[in-house]
């Protein structure tokens, strides 16, 4: 099948822009598209090489989130098939608020504020990783807890990196599971726990990954130890996260939002 | 200043109503807004309630990219002040491309593909942090280098994350430094190799928070080290980033192109 060309031009990161062409072309199932992203436009000069290169591949789309009204002409004039995000949104905002817009080249946005504690999270998550420094627990602003390989540190980074959350987590071992309680260290901070499960298949295909063949990635044993936990998380009246089909972004999304 | 309610409605994750949210009102910079998002509104049931608590405040906007047809309806009922992503943008998209939007409520879409790929590269990008395994940094995407505490980690994950790709890290050492020429383990891979820098002062501030009062942290030491590192750079003709008052998403869209 033939693919569409699809630029997005931004004058920052170019996330947003890719992220609203992702979600408005996914409503065009039986079309194929190549996403070309081009960041940091935020001159004449790289508006023109923009626009030259978008010339280049006829009957591209382009969508640009440009705010500088100057370098939204220049692509404008170029680029037959543009939707320009601002264009298209901003004047019903102003009309609601009463108020125009003030359109600024490369002013910063999106979802690029408080660097500090973003950084001081995702510090906080790597030091409290895989059950490390329980003592620190207490600063936790959630706790994952599961069984090994289940998914908690790329969920728990996800959530240091994106919304600056203070993630630990705590992997329930064999030893853990044996118990018919969860592990008193955790028991102090139930209000921050966070349960996460997953398919047993799904579990033994990533576990095998990294040891084949062994004990510990055998569809039993996944079987056994998922059962175990899902056991311990109801006993102690856990909400529990099934991950099974789920980007790290909507695992992200439910756990922040329970 | 009288702060205007926003509310950001998705039937995923609500990541990419946000920014585009977020990214619009920037432009409204003499005003104050606060956010709340509500994620994963996907059955009439959610979007009643989503209609019903945004109804309760007056004046609220509201961002929309809920996709199924009938869950819009809802929100159209109730809310004065609505923006519909889809409807402001997808029939542009329509003409465009000469066909009919087929909007299906949940689908997943935005940056959410590619979890095995991207939960390995997080796991390759843990496991070569801090200079970790250099053995196998033949099978790295990029190598980040800098000197301690410059911000190799957090954008290490964020590429890893984001965008899948297998980001090492390694760390310039004073004892790196003393010498003319950067570590032999990391001369075998010059192309992909970034170096970062920061200024002395940040630099200082953050070894700061962790070492208070060292000579770590002293506002030379970080001078002495940062020259070094880049006369290092500077031999290898290695181009450099200086994220000072950057993002990690900056750092990230930099890095990927740069």
């Amino acid at each position: 099948m033939k693919s569409h060309y699809v630029f997005c031009v931004s004058d920052h990161t170019g996330v947003t822009v890719e992220a609203v062409a992702k979600s408005v072309l996914s409503q065009f199932p039986a079309l194929e598209f190549s996403l070309i992203v081009l960041p940091f436009v935020d001159s004449p000069e790289k508006a023109q090489a923009a626009a030259a290169r978008i010339a280049a591949t006829p009957g591209a789309l382009v969508f640009s989130t440009l705010t500088d009204p100057a370098l939204r002409a220049v692509l404008r004039e170029s680029c037959a098939r543009l939707f320009d995000v601002f264009e298209l949104i901003a004047p019903a905002v102003e009309t609601a608020l009463g108020q125009a817009a003030t359109p600024s080249g490369g002013r910063t946005h999106g979802m690029t504020n408080n660097y500090e504690s973003r950084m001081d999270a995702v510090n906080f998550s790597l030091a409290l990783d895989d059950g490390l420094q329980p003592q620190r627990l207490d600063q936790a602003d959630l706790i994952l807890v599961g069984v090994s390989r289940v998914g908690k540190t790329p969920s728990a980074l996800y959530l240091a990196l994106q919304y600056g959350l203070r993630v630990a987590n705590y992997p329930l071992t064999p030893d853990d599971l044996a118990h018919h309680s969860l592990p008193g260290v955790l028991l102090a901070h139930l209000p921050q726990l966070r349960a996460l499960t997953l398919s047993a298949e799904r579990l033994a295909t990533i576990r095998q990954a990294r040891y084949p063949d062994s004990r510990y990635a055998s569809l039993q044993q996944c079987r056994d130890e998922l059962a175990a936990a899902e056991r311990l998380f109801a006993r102690h009246a856990l909400a529990v996260l099934d991950t099974t089909r789920m980007s790290v972004e909507e695992i992200a999304a439910r756990l922040r939002h329970p």
